[in-house]
């Protein structure tokens, strides 16, 4: 069985937005038991993490880190949409785009410290598009 | 039900390779209406990725920032191919090996922006193959 | 038909462990001819990459790379459990938090020089979660 849902996410700037509870919502609503959980993400300016769900402050440092290692103050060619634009394409790159997670007992399988997020590159607020697909028994 | 192909792409060098309409195609031909479709590259010194698919800029930034970050003038014990075969498999590391999209209508779901690349860090001619695996109903 | 297993991996430190006939012998298990399998890291501070089975020198290049590229020097907010940390979860989110690869003839379809490895990023020992789900017919 395959069941399909699109979700909104409303993102403020440049941030991780834990995501965590609405997929689950969705894999209970699936009433699928045993299976796979796709997220996809539309967009090539914002990623998806799965990280500790713990500490905001390891959040922190990973937002630090990543501004550093793809900094806004280098010359980029492609800047019509200002210094925040090529910067969001890098770092999606280096992060993810999909993520899957097997289903158990109708419930992800996720770890104990494990959550799920966005992980907004842009500065401006947007509403992201995210399908998640689920298929199992 | 499970439908698999196998692709053949040539690459002539270090470089993003668009193969979104090739993927279509398969996915076309399936006949699978809902479902997800994996791709699969079976090599460890090319890549995939899933990015802007109008400017060509936004590759070159990307080309340019991964020479950047791992750069063929670093000493590596690994070199019996030369300076761009660690950095290759590096590379390949921070990116992805494979890339999940689910199918909705018998397309899949990508957004208006995104497009699938195979990104060759090789600096010479390469025959790399890609199996797409669709599953779905 | 779908298939899960949970596997326990012992980890000794920071290093890579190849567990891709572990995954070949679920495979086998399972008795799937053609499907997806999937393999998810139930962790925040490991991580899954698919890389060169031959010549451990390569191995080696990726630790070297990765020690350097995010730093245990580094000042980090995160850092109740030591030095090693804060900069595992970062490992992590640049590699791979689970990894999918096709089926055909009950076998992975691996190419000739991927092997599939847990990357532990942590000091001290570790009994690491992995759950493998397969599905096909």
């Amino acid at each position: 069985m395959h069941y399909q849902q699109l979700l909104k996410i409303p993102t403020k700037g440049k941030s991780l937005y834990k995501i965590t509870s609405k997929i689950e919502s969705v894999v209970a609503e699936s009433g699928i038991k045993t299976g796979l959980c796709t997220i996809f993400l539309r967009h090539t300016s914002a990623s998806l993490i799965i990280q500790e769900n713990a500490d905001p402050d390891v959040l922190l440092d990973l937002s630090n880190f990543l501004a550093k290692l793809v900094p806004e103050s280098a010359p980029y060619i492609h800047n019509a949409e200002g210094p925040d634009d090529m910067p969001a394409h890098i770092r999606t790159v280096l992060t993810h785009t999909s993520e899957q997670i097997p289903i158990a007992q109708n419930r992800l399988v996720l770890g104990t410290w494990q959550g799920i997020y966005i992980w907004e590159h842009r500065d401006r607020s947007h509403q992201r598009e995210l399908v998640v697909h689920i298929m199992g028994e």
